[in-house]
């Protein structure tokens, strides 16, 4: 089907970058020799976890239990659960540990972890769980040197229902660096503290197999890996305007926009309207990277074109640095792709993916996992 | 079934302030003597539109052709789709007219209204068309003193596949106004012009039966509707942050917030972790109203308690004016409801609502239809 006759908005995902995405990020991972297990929080899609995991052991991240439920049932055995758990959680956990997964939960306190344990014994399930550090990204995370972290490990070590299984990081703060040298910095400061913290639950003869670190930008520019076992990125598979602005990829690396039709001119305000709105491409002013304050997206082919302002079910697509943006090239009707800021944010207002390979042509349909 | 029994994070809607919110509306536009077409863009539910149309003609707005099908199925069969027309699009428009419903369309352009007429003639369909005018908001629209406005207007009235209807207009730039004085000069503006449109299309000899205008803020706030024949506001069943901020409706006017399970306690940042990140609540930061600037959400019976930064599922709630949160009354595992900045978009990232009736205790799920 060509692109002209999908309904509007909608997602088009460009598998040959796609494709090109997860070979770059694959590869440099085995030459970090760490494992890659792909976040897939951003695609929330088999058909791409396919392509994330190949050539590396096929375990993946998740953002939700829906997720985990999701791939599970389509044949992926080897899931991390990257969000703090509370016991109220442990029963949906359980149904899909029961399918015969793996799944990876997390913690960073003494007293969640202790209700975790208690509700997955009495449910009879046992789970693999990383303690979560924080090299500062102040989200969730005990500090690397905390005296938490050893408590933490003796417990869960101690559980009957809970098998300790390493430390996990997520520099998310990388998302806001300055370019490469400050991402680079983050990068050492997360896999430095993450070995710190592997290295003291060691030294306290617990064990820990696992050190999972990463996230795009750090995954992207890290010197080296070294004591790091595992890599969990996840925008690189589409990138996005955040990742073109803080440097983890180029314009001609994002695979992902939103196919929009031309909706009206307004020649008042110089603006070209389309029906990609707040709703379509998500409210995500971007990153505050060297390159930002883009609005809400930026139009592919046409250089300087971006969408300056959102409503519901209207974009209003401006030209940068002011004047009327060219409505003779886009008369109404006609149709544009815009790339979104956050790949993250935007896919997940779409419940599928309308597949090309670089030519305007629909050669799949791909399906999303959304909501909880 | 106990608020404490559902998975999160999830939507709350109390129908007992839903109910208070529509019948006030219903009679508010009663007591103006013009017919209440609500908008539909926020719940986009059949069963909120029960109570929206409750009193009146039981006409609806909506903003996408995919809640026009929905509602149609549902029975409602006097639908205005707010958004400039494509003729791209009148296909999918044609299935629902053909349905039996009237389908009312919206165009401020000559040359994609004459497209619209003629795919609609090819396909053998009918429908009414309103001109869309733009009395300030600079989004879609037409000026009401524009010769593009009777130019429209002749266009229609003479094709056989469109019957000229009249004039619509949103006054979306109520939604930043400073306060109710200054909304009331909007809704005066959004009035007059949409008065002073109609007046020129029949004094052109131009039908114009129906003169369509309103946003919550302006049918809340609005003097007088004399002229106008029907208004279109759609928050307001809800309410949210926003319409607080600028005296559209009270903080227990809120029907709509977000259940959430606290997830962690990050004492070294002052922030609890809840399930509700950027996902659940949107990203939108809210009007810029005066009382603007609250993050992404505030924390119901817990004054000061606010949503201070979101990742993907991760909500950080905060003190306002800083301090450490109150984490013994707020132990991981425990349930917050949260209150949207801006339901509409908060709405968006969920497929259904959990209905309750003032109590903690969930009587209905009411379905949702999202994306396009």
């Amino acid at each position: 089907m060509p692109l002209d006759d999908l309904k509007t908005p909608c997602l088009i995902l460009d598998r040959a970058i796609l494709r090109r995405n997860c070979a770059a990020m694959a590869g440099r991972m085995t030459a970090h020799g760490v494992r890659l297990r792909p976040h897939m929080k951003t695609a929330k899609s088999a058909d791409v976890a396919a392509l994330a995991t190949a050539g590396h052991f096929g375990g993946i991240t998740v953002s939700t239990l829906a997720e985990a439920a999701y791939f599970a049932e389509r044949g992926y055995r080897d899931l991390t659960y990257a969000v703090g758990m509370a016991a109220a959680k442990v029963e949906e956990a359980a149904e899909v540990a029961r399918g015969g997964c793996r799944l990876s939960l997390l913690t960073d306190d003494l007293g969640a972890a202790r209700d975790v344990a208690e509700r997955a014994a009495t449910l009879g399930v046992r789970f693999p769980m990383l303690i979560e550090v924080d090299t500062g990204g102040l989200r969730g995370g005990v500090a690397p040197d905390s005296e938490d972290l050893l408590a933490i490990g003796r417990l869960v070590d101690a559980s009957d229902a809970l098998d300790l299984e390493g430390v996990l990081c997520h520099a998310g703060h990388s998302y806001h660096c300055n370019g490469v040298d400050e991402i680079r910095q983050v990068a050492e400061e997360e896999r430095a503290g993450a070995v710190r913290a592997a290295a003291r639950l060691r030294d306290a003869g617990l064990p820990c197999p696992v050190v999972s670190i990463g996230s795009t930008p750090t995954a992207v520019h890290a010197a080296h890996l070294d004591g790091v076992t595992e890599m969990r990125p996840g925008v690189y598979m589409f990138g996005d305007l955040d990742q073109v602005s803080i440097g983890s990829c180029a314009m001609s690396d994002i695979a992902l926009s939103v196919l929009a039709t031309v909706i009206g001119h307004n020649t008042r305000a110089e603006r070209i309207l389309t029906d990609a709105g707040g709703l379509a491409m998500s409210k995500d002013r971007g990153s505050d990277g060297p390159d930002a304050a883009r609005g809400y997206g930026q139009v592919m082919g046409h250089d300087g074109l971006y969408v300056d302002s959102v409503h519901q079910e209207h974009g209003l697509i401006a030209m940068a640095g002011g004047g009327p943006p060219p409505y003779d090239a886009l008369p109404i009707g006609s149709r544009v792709r815009i790339l979104p800021n956050h790949a993250c944010m935007t896919a997940a207002a779409h419940d599928r993916y309308h597949v090309i390979e670089s030519e305007p042509e629909v050669v799949e349909v791909w399906d999303r996992v959304n909501g909880w």
